[in-house]
């Protein structure tokens, strides 16, 4: 395994003479605040050693010359949102925070593009976007808090992701410190490009492990001034999730398409005080649908009544403002029955989701933790919710593990993968390892190995180091 | 520079063996087929020492095992249809002919995608979509005769990039024998993901030199059954070429917009012999927009009426069969006026695509020969057509590499590169290595030494060998 040295005092120094004495800190309580992010699995938490703040690129260029110099890791984070451990410096070594970077740099509203620094947050992207009449479609659920540099290691997806696509499908282009210390600006703002490899495309969703994104060029779209939102109520969970195929197919192109099982359902509504239809036994799907004029609005909302109809559901309505309330108060609302929880991030193709939810709710009954199922049912990404509620310690461990080995095997013979948008980090370095092609893993190394020799940048994270 | 052995007869067995000996082809007269494509630019062209004509992916990645252990390079060859020498075999070798893979192994039309080998037809691909209903937005000029493989290899782009994306927005996943000879499927059917490395993006477009594309998951969309097409005749060249970010941002999503310049406009004419509008003088837009509904094609007819009136337009007619006859004789057209002619692919910013045209046609007026302008205007990709005429091949060539030279520079300049769906191949390899910058040569460099260490896989193309 690659070993580190430690953070010397000289190492400090060398910091300090890049970004200034105030924006390298050793504290104690300040490096504590570091060790974590919101995966709430402390057995994955890793203190750093040194905290730095660069305020430029050409900062963030020097620091990694230092890491490599004194071979001391580093580990990039943004706003520490990730639930996959993916900020936390596993080998301790130099957690370099990118706020400081916060500056958006261009809005061309011509050319329907925005430069920004890699800490800008997402909200304030999107927002400038919507006061210009046009539309940032990145929209991960953590947006008025994730930083825009994050988004675009993990790729993440989110809420708008069926119609446009996720993180990396917003870029033109992204300006990369590479690990060994270069700058390089990957990706143009153009339409279409055969020019060269697609490097850009490689370093986004690459967790900061092939080159650390300081500048991103993020594609605009014209905004659609009309906008509803459905519930379509089933009260059979296979009728429910065979709902997103046949809208697809109808050529609907919505914006998102969620699914809530009842279990969220009744807890959700009961944390919101709330009543939606079908409490007791109701499986949800809202469906965002965007267009251009009203027309053509009232047309696919007819078209969509009439599948949600033809599919089974029960009651199609508006989806008002409770709704959304509901749907935002899942995770929240499964607090009361369990402090102790994880998630997981399961993507499999669009026609299987029906059979995933079916069979892996079937297989959880076997374990003592119950498991609550949410999805972003239109692109395939599925978020069960496994709570502890009171099982040993020792118990969870252990089931969760078995839980997860024939779950994963499961989603990978449909095709699916682990991560459909919270990304790999050090949470599911294991999995990745074990179910991963291993052509394809060692593909990944020897790229890893090409351009970070030192293994300097964000080790511990998607591959493990050799 | 790289040295490779000869393909001695001990070689030639051993391709015998793993592919039959029919299959491998040593006769001059074949072997001259493989020397050149489309480009006609004899001194790219390069005979090969051997063609393999493989039956499926293990032949193919066993070739390329043999070729490791004899060190003789790799050239794969689709169709034959590209125009920037990327199946040229530069240092001679192996010509790996991907023609007898042309199965396609499914259909799938409840999950919208199809697998096929990499020898199939792009028009086969296309018409089989058609024919359930669905549509494969792949669409490059040449797709009654190029491969699928080819096209994923350069990232192709062709009539329908603007709305649908170039050939890799098309892909879900790909099979790739990698240069070390082991098979890699790369990507998944999946609408987003965030497990590793984005590695089919890598490869796609990298022109056969990271990997040997033997077969791709494609997806289908639903097929737009209201289309119309709509001719806009200007008289000024600035603005024809501006009318286009206008299209975007009004949210029409047309699915191409072609410009052509008057010196296509009566060549073409002239050729077809056939009379539209504006002969003498006219500069064309033709946009076409495509719908799922006849009122939003309606409702989308009117506004591009009035944004094509807005710009200036002086005619604004329905583009019936003729103007797409005349579309398509364009280059052939110009074989009247020279048999020696060159393209370029370049790209801009679509904003910038004015700017791009009028400077260039300026410039081009200090030259002897003569410069006629084709755009897939849409998404920002010029297709100059320069015609040697009269001039001596001595000036011709310093002309154009004068010409070039103030081209590439001030494209760059924009943000635009030298390819947008042509590829780099042995033809604009120079150019790549002058007009690159340096850090994102060396980082592809980097990857390709990693990935192929003894640079086995079409040498010559893209980034040159060490």
């Amino acid at each position: 395994m690659k070993q580190y040295n430690p953070v010397t005092a000289e190492v400090v120094k060398a910091l300090q003479d890049v970004v200034g004495e105030k924006y390298v800190k050793t504290a104690p309580d300040v490096l504590d605040v570091y060790k974590s992010d919101e995966s709430l699995a402390p057995s994955y938490w890793r203190t750093p050693e040194v905290v730095v703040l660069p305020a430029n690129t050409e900062e963030v260029a020097e620091i990694v010359k230092i890491a490599n110099k004194y071979n001391v890791p580093v580990t990039p984070r943004s706003a520490g949102t990730s639930v996959s451990c993916g900020a936390v410096p596993v080998y301790h070594g130099i957690v370099l925070l990118m706020e400081r970077m916060n500056r958006i740099l261009e809005v061309n509203e011509e050319g329907m593009y925005m430069v920004v620094e890699a800490g800008v947050r997402t909200i304030d992207i999107q927002n400038l976007a919507k006061s210009k009449g046009l539309l940032y479609a990145g929209d991960p659920c953590s947006s008025d808090s994730c930083l825009i540099g994050g988004n675009l290691a993990t790729n993440a997806g989110g809420n708008k992701a069926v119609r446009y696509g996720t993180t990396r499908h917003q870029v033109y282009a992204i300006e990369v410190v590479l690990p060994n210390g270069k700058i390089a600006n990957l990706g143009a703002p153009l339409k279409k490009c055969s020019t060269g490899f697609c490097l850009d495309q490689l370093v986004i969703g690459s967790e900061g492990t092939l080159g650390i994104i300081t500048k991103a060029t993020l594609k605009l779209v014209p905004l659609c001034p009309y906008r509803l939102d459905v519930l379509a109520v089933f009260t059979d969970l296979g009728k429910a999730t065979a709902l997103v195929p046949n809208l697809i197919k109808a050529g609907l192109n919505p914006t998102s398409v969620e699914f809530m099982d009842n279990n969220f359902v009744r807890s959700a509504s009961d944390y919101s005080d709330l009543r939606l239809p079908h409490y007791e036994d109701g499986y949800y799907d809202i469906i965002s649908i965007e267009t251009f004029n009203e027309d053509e609005l009232d047309d696919k909302m007819e078209k969509l009544a009439a599948i949600c109809e033809a599919c089974g559901a029960t009651d199609v309505v508006e989806a008002d403002d409770r709704v959304w309330t509901v749907r935002r108060n899942c995770l929240e609302s499964t607090r009361v029955f369990s402090k102790v929880a994880t998630s997981e991030d399961l993507v499999v193709p669009v026609t299987k989701i029906a059979d995933c939810i079916q069979s892996l709710v079937e297989e959880s009954k076997k374990y003592d933790f119950r498991v609550f199922c949410l999805a972003h049912a239109g692109d395939g990404n599925l978020h069960f919710q496994i709570l502890k509620c009171d099982m040993s310690d020792e118990e969870w461990e252990k089931q969760l593990e078995e839980f997860r080995d024939v779950a994963y095997k499961y989603v990978y013979g449909l095709g699916g993968r682990l991560s459909g948008e919270h990304g790999i980090g050090f949470k599911r370095l294991d999995y990745m390892e074990k179910y991963t092609d291993p052509v394809e893993l060692e593909l990944m190394k020897s790229i890893k190995r090409a351009i970070d020799p030192n293994w300097i940048l964000n080790p511990g994270k998607v591959i493990s180091a050799d």
